[in-house]
């Protein structure tokens, strides 16, 4: 392990990885591409499954768990599915110390084991709509990996559900979206453009991708959540039909929408610093550290009484750790804390004590004194002000590097030499989305749903355009 | 799907599988072996979760989570170990489109994988103990499977945990052994023996294993949770050494503990009964159902009225449903309720607002009118004796069907006719455990830790006993 966080200016991808190690967030297994979620990862990954849980199940939606193994043949149903996900594919083919007849697969995406299920269960329109949810983890084989980002196993949720009318999945597709985006904005404290994808990046099988695109502290871009509308591809691939309200069979209209732990890369790449982890108050496992200053071989009883009181007077409002471990001085706990991203760090010594005050110091290095008298309102005033200002300073950042341009020369000038989001003009043709990205690796991230709609001049054939993309390059 | 659920005393397997079915908890997959778990099912598995992660954590355990794949040496480097497990290992031979230089192994249990990580992790008794859980499904090669009991792939959770001493692993061990107890029995309704394993029943790898030993309704035995205790045999074989406190190098003492959604198999096959899933109120996630009796094309406001207030009024209690479709009748509601398990259903139809009151309905068949006015009360003295009542035909069904047996041909012939229980003395040589199995597929499920201490004669080589054992055939 590296001793010393190296700065963001320096390699800000060494950084990230630096981050990861430092705040025990993850680290490589002994399989290449392969990541070890550490306790203080799956803390955040707890965060993740609880509110968006809640969520889910709030309108309507159930968990349920299907098996990790598709067999081969499932896969190749669905023409543009299989071009998409064989290629990434882990392949099982012996169990029990024998060769299998056929080959299984590890679910990379679990529409063809689901959409299986999803023909014996529904019959008529009384069974729907379905709004299923699992979480699980998935395998997809990647050449290049990195740390949450792209990993061979990663873990996430993924929503498969199927609907009467057209009208009712398309609704659902977005839906879903917006609670991602509510999740993230509100939760995680990062802002994201939500948007449509492009014919060339959507999801493989899908009629419509959704998605949402965050802009990390490196100005390059990262897919936060997706939601697919299916119609009915895969409902006629796998016979899901159902008896209508005028006892007509049809097929279902589908949808599916997932988030992967890939959301803590983003987490960790908007707010963090070189000092280590950065978590928003309401992404934080553990909001609060209370770290008395104890001296060795002295009565310390006075300092932690208060500490005792302050944690229960603050455990019904926030998850409080005291930190009395005597073993350490002050100077290294609060060195811990910055490196895990602790929120508020409440500091309180004798001679605080004497002056019926106590020390708020919060991980943007903001210090008050405040009255032990008003320790909670103004640890909530805090840990809410600290929301708030990490998500402004994200979205700050997004919208100053967000830039319109209109000659092709000099975005890639531009783009060469810093990156962020570019809103171009695209006449909508595959040849120049390509050309975009051959010479300058930005992608179409999304065709934002806030569009700047207004007639120019595709960047790169001159065509017309009626409105602007995002391009960027991306994670 | 068979009509009916086919009556226990016809056929208890035939049952098992109709219950399943009927009250949607899970189905079978396209590929052998493996289970979809249906969201009625998932919900059960969320009851585990929820109430396990409590007591995890309460008692200082973190969650986490480690790949899927194993290298094939690592499985290879405990002897015990990998006899046990390679038989049943499903492998992954391809990946991304090439064949693997190793072939990787999906978890059928994650001593390996996780143990490789603590021998990086571990330096100094500052560094322990080392307390992680984690939330996974794994896979084991079954030949012959059955829903929950025995299926190729299951979820699971499996905690492991390093240690400065001997004495502090074993007080884990048992620890750990306890808080299944303390779920199963008081959550589940489902009385246990805890006990120990014999040599022969060991978990691959352990120096120790206990157990907790249920008894189904066919007096068949169900190894409910396990706890294990290794010593330092993994910590050598991954090289788990940590400075101890007088600066030696020592290596680590280890604990594993695990129970998975077998433990769902256990719940169907203690309470239910012909007309569906019996489940004890404290594992229903749902243990109030409030069925209005509604009258098509009559203007049942007011009847809806009571029943919204009365789920307000129980919610802050207990989750509760209120079924107001207007397509189905109370009757087939009724049926629904009793096949998924519901506890208590609240009946409320005209006449008896009339009156003032309505009909508690429990799941055991006892029926009682209560006063509106009376309504909290009455629910939550219904729900506990249920819960109470439930616990108790069980562990009546425990003790009438646990026998004392001297005689080796008296007992062949009586577990031949019957199932049990059966405290045997025993030897305690593997010769003799193997010839009561050979002659009637009865196991030694456990010494329990209340042993009858007694001398005695082995029921197979008449040698010296210093107590019984129990002796069953099991799931």
């Amino acid at each position: 392990m590296a001793d010393r966080i190296t700065p963001r200016k320096e390699d800000f991808s060494q950084w990230y990885a630096d981050i990861i190690q430092h705040a025990k967030l993850a680290d490589q297994a002994p399989v290449r591409g392969c990541l070890v979620l550490r306790p203080n990862g799956y803390a955040l990954w707890e965060v993740v499954q609880g509110e968006l849980n809640k969520k889910f199940k709030e309108t309507g939606h159930q968990n349920a768990y299907f098996p990790m193994f598709i067999p081969e043949s499932f896969l190749n149903l669905e023409k543009d599915h299989v071009e998409g996900f064989a290629p990434q594919c882990a392949v099982v083919t012996h169990g029990g110390g024998k060769k299998l007849e056929e080959a299984l697969i590890i679910r990379p995406t679990s529409e063809t084991i689901i959409n299986s299920m999803y023909s014996k269960w529904v019959k008529s329109y009384r069974d729907l709509p379905v709004l299923i949810n699992q979480w699980a983890n998935v395998c997809r084989w990647e050449m290049r990996t990195r740390p949450f980002l792209r990993t061979m196993e990663f873990l996430w949720q993924e929503g498969h559900t199927c609907h009467e009318t057209e009208d009712e999945a398309r609704k659902e597709t977005l839906k879903m979206l917006d609670i991602y985006l509510g999740f993230v904005r509100d939760v995680f404290a990062i802002p994201v453009i939500p948007g449509r994808k492009t014919e060339s990046e959507k999801f493989a099988g899908a009629e419509e991708t959704y998605c949402l695109e965050a802009m990390m502290q490196d100005k390059k871009a990262l897919q936060a959540a997706t939601s697919h509308y299916f119609g009915q591809r895969f409902a006629k691939v796998f016979d899901i039909k159902f008896q209508d309200r005028n006892s007509q069979m049809q097929y279902v209209y589908q949808t599916s929408w997932g988030i992967s732990w890939r959301i803590l890369g983003a987490l960790i790449m908007t707010h963090s610093d070189d000092q280590g982890l950065v978590l928003p108050p309401k992404a934080a496992p553990i909001p609060v550290v209370i770290v008395p200053i104890l001296q060795k071989n002295k009565d310390n009883s006075e300092v932690l009484n208060v500490c005792n009181k302050m944690k229960e007077e603050l455990m019904p409002h926030h998850r409080v750790l005291l930190d009395d471990r005597l073993e350490h001085s002050p100077g290294y706990k609060f060195n811990e804390y910055e490196l895990t991203g602790i929120p508020l760090r409440i500091e309180v010594g004798p001679r605080d004590l004497a002056n019926g005050i106590c020390v708020l110091a919060r991980r943007d290095g903001k210090k008050s004194q405040v009255k032990l008298s008003e320790l909670i309102v103004r640890v909530n005033e805090e840990l809410s002000d600290l929301q708030k200002s990490l998500y402004n300073a994200a979205y700050e950042r997004l919208k100053n590097n967000t830039h319109l341009e209109n000659s092709f020369s000099t975005f890639k000038e531009k783009i060469e030499s810093e990156s962020g989001f570019y809103q171009l003009h695209w006449c909508g043709s595959r040849a120049c989305e390509d050309k975009v990205k051959d010479e300058t690796k930005a992608t179409i991230r999304c065709i934002p749903f806030a569009q700047i709609r207004e007639t120019g001049k595709c960047i790169v054939c001159e065509k017309e355009s009626t409105g602007r993309v995002i391009f960027a390059k991306n994670y």
